[in-house]
């Protein structure tokens, strides 16, 4: 058995941060493959960044479903979760949702630091296509790109943490984007309330449904 | 000024069909015209037909843009409305939304005449991005592929149309597929609820907003 | 064909205002005529001031149906829309109603512009009513009366509208009475967002309905 | 002190039928009055009805403000309450209201037994204004008018809420007419679920009410 | 024909609080009975508190439930009110569900006023279980324990009390503990909205429950 | 590390359903223990089970909380997970939450397969309150007491997991017990979509938390 864990964009210096995070909790049984799209925008801020990613992830895909039993999403957007699992019967896990997933059993409700203003009604969206509305005590917005140096992370990150925190009521919080992978702990430390990063929510994830044999329901949806 | 129809899928068929239904209720000031994406899949049914569909549309679009000064997606999906939001000012209108807002002056609730089983989850999902879910009484598949001959389509929206009203009391119907186009009226006259056409609803709905000078704001979403 | 806009109360400024509007976008085949109703109070800001200006719309009404072809309800509460749906077939539309439909395709959610704080609780229940609250960013009280100076309206509104898009997340906004007609493009062009009048979307959306030949559902709510 | 109880239609019958039940749970300490509206429609099945009542019990409003120290509008419909909140600090009740409260605490779904299928959607809207659309099962048309022989009540209520019981799931019934007055006690034994007749709730929430000398606000809505 | 009212906890001051309170709105024929829970903790401020007083109330109802025909619970979280329903078909209220129905027909939102943070999501909880999500303009944190001097009492509920007017929109205010009782009309004095207090409405309530003959549902949830 | 699994009932028959199911399921670094609480009753059908469970249940946590570093509570219902979030920061997992969550990624919508009729509204509290109202198609009575024969499960769990799967949309079925574990498998084989038992959810969850060195959040509820 083998999960591929696909990084949607081209950004090599997040593809090495999600590589760094999978590392910190090895998968004991299952090996684990991360890739990224190289010929996808360096990050995906846009809709028009998210349809080019979820074309090249397309394409790439129909070479790459035979070979391993479970795809991980490294994008907070849950970019083409949705073609995937209708492409193949293998789950299909996107880091956003199972953030989300991850943080629901420890505490009232969530709120997700993301990147620029322009992305809150995308994730407000994707929020409400979960049904999760009612847990989520907000979406924050950081001002970071995609790719920021760690101290600028870490500094705007705590902002939008404890604005969440003390303003919005959320006993959790959500990294609400891959190139945020790494800061959980040390946020979690700070902040105090549980930090959630969605590419290790994913693998864990990933890993309980391997074991359990689960896989997309060909019912309606995905069919 | 200029109106661009978008059919989004490749099928000649359809983008036939909707000419013919922009000729019935003609514009009085404003050129119209219609064109399809020959890349694209000739239907689009899957998740996979919307995503290559969507990526050929934007490349498209950068040659497109700078000629119309309004954009209607003709395809009840909405497919890449929010990315052409992004990448213009003009106005962009889904055959979808249109279809639904023209709906809500009309009755108490309306009711979707969709394809497959499978389009359900899906349009569920479109009405509830929209904030609509209050005012859908249903989503009714009728089986029907995007191609079909009249007499089938008439009589398996009929079927599903007059269960929509008994069963679910839908006061309003929706056509659910730009190949429904030209079936409104007929439909309308045996069911006896108004039946709506996004293409039409589409079209009236932009001579509006391009003689009210409206533009998409950006604000946040569209940025 | 003709349409009738009828102001439910008996302020002339209001009237003079809506007329200026309407010639401003002029239909191009649909001659229209603007009316108000001299027993109504002078606005509509009470519970009892509604009350009232349905009783005197009601009465006025059946000397009218049959002359006009779709109607006009010139207030943004919507007063008496669902009474006249009642008593015609033809198309009627409320300035309410018809200024959310144009401000969804625009952004992700609209704030309405309002009057005295006392409106709030009223418009609240009326976007519930429509089933779109989770499109309304927020309902901003400006502090005016039905009738003020045109300075007074765009001070207050710049003031309420500025607070919306910072601080609610608006991207799109209303002018939520007939009485704020005509300011909709200063506004516009100072906020930058998107401005809403109804009286000029119910004009458009009503020239739609009556090309597209749509009439009220008599099934159930309205029969 | 004296409540005043206000049939807002015309209908003798329907009068005498409050009247009655009123008798059943006498009030110990508060005298109470019932009166109806004579220039008011015979019964209230319309928005038309709705309007014409709204005014004329408005207009004897005036004179009878001064008497009473609790007003209850015996309508289903709730006809006039916003506005009668308006005009008077004193507590304003309507029987839709006062029944969906007063079935509450007695189960976890109730049904609403309404008139003809024309009035479910306006019954949805008014529970929706409450905001207890979770707390609703169902609404039942019996197909009743407002005035209807004992027996045919009888049996299209008992079909109406045996349905309701096994197919919505309710657990309790609301008698969705102040016309049904009189039946609760005997649907009750017959169909094994509590029956809630809004008269007799209101009533009892009004002594409550004039007990502990609440009014209504006067903070926003009802200034 | 008896009331039982049961404070869950076992502070002496609570129950002399609540016993004041009841004489002060005397029920003309119903005796009533206050008692507390001398094996329960002294306050209801964390679940396991919840989950203790449950116990002991349970145990203690067996050899209650005979002499009495109605249960109040005098604990504004409700505790115990769904064992309690379903161990007799006579009716039991709790006092928070209590105060929040006496709260609607008085204004458009309520807010409620608690002790500490920590209630907050647990009173969030409470208004979703009960589906009235939409009529609560907020919950708000007095940081009051269970038991506190008067002007402290008074000080932080004025304190939070303002504050859920003014900034949250409430036009109704709720005690949000029975050790609350007592306070509610000097509030509502200075405050200038009603201000309900549970333990009152609760007694008024069944006591209309009782004249009315009202008996819990045993159809589904409770049988 | 170790994980302590508790079923807060006393029937061992379920016990050893457990104790199986998690055997076939191994955690490779984790060690397991399951116990019942035997003076609990022998299965959590009514409101009364809920409290006594709870009450032992929270008794026999004080000693078992040091020695253990994560809880599963083996009842669907999820009896006691907010009092022991409250007693412990080491993470705790009720099966009914892990089911959903389980089900979440795999469908569109689950139905879940509960005991009798007098379940279903009591699962819909559960559901309403983790806010998944919105992913779940419905709840389904089989009829079936805690404890059954195989023979009898599997034919009830059948019947109405395809009336689920037909009548209601469900794409993902959750067994709604502890009692029915063991038969994921076999239903999923026969039905054709994924069948979701809580008590693996829950543990392989469990193993993530403990891996990702999750902990509940003490900011406010859970303090």
């Amino acid at each position: 058995m083998k999960i591929l864990c696909i990084n949607p964009n081209s950004s090599k210096e997040v593809t090495t941060g999600i590589k760094e995070t999978c590392n910190k909790y090895p998968l004991t049984d299952i090996p684990l493959e991360v890739i990224d799209i190289p010929e996808s925008p360096s990050g995906i801020e846009t809709y028009q960044d998210a349809a080019l990613a979820e074309k090249y992830l397309l394409e790439k895909f129909f070479t790459l479903e035979k070979s391993y039993d479970g795809f991980i999403i490294a994008c907070h957007s849950d970019i083409g979760v949705d073609v995937l699992r209708e492409l193949t019967v293998k789950p299909v896990i996107g880091i956003g949702e199972a953030s989300m997933l991850f943080a629901l059993p420890l505490g009232h409700k969530f709120s997700i630091l993301s990147l620029k203003e322009k992305k809150i009604p995308q994730k407000e969206d994707q929020v409400k296509r979960y049904g999760l509305e009612d847990r989520c005590a907000s979406i924050r917005a950081t001002g970071l790109g995609v790719v920021a140096t760690y101290q600028d992370k870490k500094e705007k990150l705590l902002e939008a943490g404890f604005k969440a925190v003390k303003e919005d009521g959320a006993e959790v919080l959500i990294l609400g984007c891959a190139g945020m992978a790494g800061l959980d702990k040390e946020l979690e430390k700070i902040i105090g309330v549980p930090v959630i990063d969605g590419v290790v929510s994913a693998l864990l994830l990933m890993e309980g449904f391997l074991r359990y044999q689960l896989s997309t329901s060909k019912m309606r949806k995905y069919l």
